[in-house]
């Protein structure tokens, strides 16, 4: 079945804000790296701060400078390996210039690495956008940042967040709600679904992917009653999927389409705006919520959730997301090792 | 502890479109009613429908016509009570004009007795909205007519989805979403607020409910960036509340405000359209989702689906919802009983 796996590089991850949540989910990651059954992983700088964070939550993690990718892989089962000597301080719910600047070259070091191939993957912890913005960093968020990392556009990147029973795509994000209505168009429409098919059947093993498409308006519009958006754009470009050999169906009403049977009738949700994907991923799945970025040349995964300052370094921050994210990105590679 | 109950009066239940799920559901609830410990129920009407219903799902359920609604509670515990002569014909999948006018009729019966105060509480069947259209159904749903039958304003009636995860209000609700943002004023979040509030002391036993009022925009907003709603309406209409001693908390982010741990902090959730509503409403709580309506004089519960024509008759249908909107029913008469 297959080809054997090739050698896999291990997964680079971005230590994010270091004043969030990133370091002490970090930290605990490596801590159940046995139990998880999680690749080889090492974080792109910012050892001190990985020190005191395992510290603070009472975890004993052996931290190992590492001088080359293929030590840390060597070194993984015993301690956590930092790659890199860009560092700051550890001062968790208190972001400062200097920790946003940790979070920006952690960011830049761990993409140069899976760009230039010499990770399978990367993991990103999560950042202040607002923070990163004050320091010069221009794009709406690190999933832009990654595509001109990549030299592609912003819209080559396609965002999908997953979780065990749930895996949604936004087709609209961050833009006001009354702008929805006129930002959706099919070729919006056809040219996601197409990226996040390739996407799906490389690194995700779904040979043929069910993409279930919703309706923007309540009971997908009711055959026109209330709002047209679902016969004039969303209809059409199911169609266009279908004739280019694409399981798309739909437009589904929202609120029926997560429901738990309706959940096996599909792979994906292609859904209309922001808190249309998010709602259900976040009800159904919030600790394992894995936000994973479709349509790019290198594997990238987040955990779904900010930088929670107001409860960095308390000692009650959940990892669930940041490993369920750590082992979806090895998953990932794992399938792609086995294509080449 | 408070007044011991007066004596309660049954439950009045419409039988819905008999070409629906209804007639089936109801006689899936009155077989469990010992286990689900029910309170005394009738079926206004659909005698010969309710028992072909339950003959094709195998269920052992006489039923006894009854003269008053006194001998229905006698008669409750050995047999399916119905009240009234009008009928139809079972035809699971086919609905007809005959079996709409059958709907109605026993909507309206219902109605009545709730409003005579002969009942304690109705909980009403799916009906096809368009069916009903068809023979001369003036209004949107059965929300609206049962605010115009106890002589209201049809924006007096507040719906309310409620499933043992979470309940929550629509602020809008058949409209298109480019509708949506045009919709939403100061006054109505106060005015529907107010009635919900007032509702839940009565007929829930909450108190000070505490409302979690969600942003209309990605983040709620994040501070204007996306969307001015919730800075110039639903902050102040927020305040306004709040000033009135009722415990609204918001603008909540509607992607996070429904995670397990979020959704412990507040009784209801305000939202702002049909799909941010009924969304995590169904993917938590779909078989167990009860429609309530509030603000009326009469208690009012629904399950929370439509007909599925396309599944009556085939026993399959879930009698979940439908036992959670008996039970509902139930459990709110007897807290107003208390109170009286």
């Amino acid at each position: 079945m297959g080809n054997p796996p090739k050698t896999m590089g291990p997964i680079a991850l971005s230590i994010g804000d270091p004043a969030g949540v990133g370091p002490e989910i970090i930290a605990l990651a490596w801590n159940v790296r046995k139990q998880a059954a999680l690749a080889p992983f090492f974080a792109v700088g910012g050892a001190s701060v990985l020190a005191a964070a395992a510290q603070q939550r009472g975890l004993d993690m052996p931290l190992r400078h590492v001088s080359s990718i293929s030590e840390a892989c060597e070194v993984f089962d015993e301690c956590m390996p930092v790659f890199g000597a860009i560092d700051s301080h550890y001062s968790p719910g208190k972001p400062s210039e200097e920790g946003a600047r940790l979070a920006l070259a952690s960011l830049r070091g761990a993409t140069k690495l899976a760009v230039g191939e010499k990770v399978s993957a990367i993991a990103t912890a999560p950042i202040a956008k607002s923070r990163l913005a004050e320091i010069g960093f221009t794009h709406p968020g690190q999933t832009e940042y990654l595509a001109r990392a990549c030299g592609l556009a912003d819209e080559q990147a396609v965002m999908m967040l997953a979780g065990p029973q749930l895996k949604a795509i936004p087709l609209t994000v961050h833009c006001a709600l009354s702008d929805v209505p006129g930002l959706i168009t099919a070729d919006l429409i056809i040219q996601r679904t197409r990226i996040a098919v390739a996407a799906l059947r490389r690194d995700f093993g779904l040979e043929q992917p069910r993409i279930a498409i919703a309706g923007l308006n309540p009971h997908a519009g009711e055959g026109g009653k209330f709002g047209s958006e679902e016969l004039e754009i969303i209809v059409p470009a199911i169609a266009a999927l279908r004739s280019q050999g694409i399981d798309a169906t739909g437009p589904h009403p929202a609120d029926a389409m997560f429901a738990p049977h309706a959940r096996g009738n599909y792979d994906v949700a292609l859904c209309m705006y922001h808190d249309q994907a998010l709602i259900p991923v976040k009800a159904l799945d919030f600790d394992q919520g894995v936000n994973v970025t479709l349509g790019l040349p290198i594997i990238r995964t987040s955990p779904d959730h900010g930088t929670a300052f107001d409860i960095a370094g308390k000692n009650i921050a959940n990892a669930g997301a940041m490993i369920a994210a750590i082992k979806m990105a090895g998953d990932c590679a794992t399938r792609r090792a086995r294509q080449n």
